[in-house]
């Protein structure tokens, strides 16, 4: 092996989602370099994210100098350990930094998955350029995370960023967290489909009726419908819109941050889903801070959170 | 003259209001050495700072090194001009702070007042120890700011923190800024007063309802009566508490800032406004959040404003 510059070091940057895994190497300048995918239940994390660290060394002959984790859960700043992981609860467990980095040999940084991908989206997405930036990221879960002045904002817990759990609606449903009403309750994946479902039942003429009550239909078939011209589908994904966009005006109105990014599976339902966003965050948020704000879709799409983790293992050694 | 340290400089703190202006002689170090008031309307805004800045400096040996005017209204980063002031259109016009400047024969600054009175609670009231802080005020409107690591964090515009104008009913009342909703639709002063009129148009078992429909009682008064034991007045303003606390949730799950104070008239009604404000902020915030965010009252009362404004006034001399 020869001698290499720093800036010659790459980096694993991986994705722990409960369906999968994503990886890539990614350069110190933070261009994916290779990827590797798995799928993940029911195998171990740690077997999981060795493998990938294995897989993507043999793929290139640069040197790996450390690897990042993004994750759905919350890691405490105090600990580096996991507390907090509802979708994936095999990765609250003792140590799993020191597990993980025993396994790859590779000085391993844990990280939330939408602090993951807001620093990728700002170093190589639709943030760069801004100064400071507040990220979205809608899928499964609802999360988000701020930059200010190039670097994540954690606030005196180190979860700061919290935006599912907005309150959107005060009477409405219970959310996970306990509070009623969070964005969340309405705006996720499958919260999305939940209230397609219940407006199904009292509304047959969408052609998604065709799917049938039972079968599994998801909120991406839900945007496809809508995309193919589904009038009912078309509503669901607007008032969805709506839902998001009155959370963005409030995160417009308080830090009325340079730049607001959206990314997540939800948001590959595009304009269909942006165009309704960006109008209520007009309606309701304060003239001069939205005329300030530039609300854009994410642009790397799966790479956002590997990408940013490899980024964050790169400035933690 | 004799020469004198930075240290000795003294600098005039000014509050503009719709009803009166508060001014106060304030050290380097943020002490108050004297005050003066003045009853505002119908008089120019540049007589009565002259006047006031004229008396200060009567009352005190002390040189005066430079005034700082906090006022209900936006203050343009760019040109320093004042832009928008629904509650005070007089200070709305052409170069103010040059008028200010040629009257007193001092550097002037202008300044937001819900950003003065953080920045004076910050350093020598109810937010003095905390690293960041978020700064609520509650009176005939509703304001906010944020201070992460020692200094006002502005945003994009200049007017990040507007926490009046987060949307707390997305089906409520028509707000000035044009949207549904707002927190200040509910619970300001004179809203408070707006919804206590509605109900008591329904319920007459309260004493307000003694001071009578056509009586111009004030949101002052309902704190007051609800103190006496009166039961409807108390349920108003525990109401209103559960409003701003719903907004307080949400600064929390957003920012996590270390410390969150509260300030303004509404905040006179104490323990009152204060309990259901922190009962509603904890169950509408994620856990780990509330748990490291301190929700508490502010201190200075009438002198937040004036030592704020003095204490940017030296920072930008």
């Amino acid at each position: 092996m020869t001698a290499q510059s720093p800036n010659d070091q790459t980096y694993v940057g991986v994705e722990l989602c409960a369906g999968s895994a994503r990886a890539a190497l990614v350069s110190a300048g933070g261009e994916v370099v290779a990827r590797r995918e798995s799928a993940a239940p029911p195998e171990d994390p740690v077997v999981q994210v060795a493998r990938l660290v294995a897989e993507l060394r043999d793929a290139s002959s640069a040197q790996v100098a450390a690897v990042g984790i993004g994750l759905p859960g919350l890691v405490s700043p105090a600990t580096g350990r996991v507390i907090i992981s509802s979708d994936l609860p095999s990765v609250m467990r003792g140590d799993l930094r020191a597990e993980l980095a025993k396994a790859t040999g590779l000085p391993v940084t844990l990280e939330n998955d939408a602090n993951a991908g807001a620093v990728g989206e700002y170093a190589a997405g639709a943030g760069r350029g801004s100064r400071d930036m507040f990220y979205v990221t809608i899928g499964s879960g609802i999360g988000g995370a701020i930059i200010i002045g190039g670097k994540l904002w954690r606030g005196a817990s180190g979860f700061a960023g919290e935006f599912g759990h907005i309150t959107i609606d005060p009477e409405g449903v219970v959310c996970v967290c306990g509070n009623v009403g969070c964005l969340e309750t309405v705006a996720s994946a499958p919260n999305i489909v939940r209230r397609t479902r219940e407006r199904l039942m009292r509304d047959s003429t969408s052609s998604l009726s065709r799917l049938g009550l039972n079968k599994n239909f998801t909120a991406a078939d839900i945007a496809h419908e809508a995309r193919g011209g589904d009038d009912f589908a078309a509503l669901m994904i607007e008032r969805t819109g709506r839902y998001i966009g009155t959370a963005i005006a409030t995160v417009v109105n308080l830090l009325n941050t340079e730049r607001v990014v959206l990314g997540g599976g939800v948001m590959e339902a595009g304009q269909l889903i942006l165009e309704p966003i960006i109008r209520e965050a007009q309606r309701r948020s304060f003239q001069p801070n939205f005329e300030s704000t530039q609300i854009v879709a994410a642009t790397l799409g799966p790479d956002a959170v590997p990408i940013g983790a490899a980024l964050l293992a790169r400035d933690a050694t």
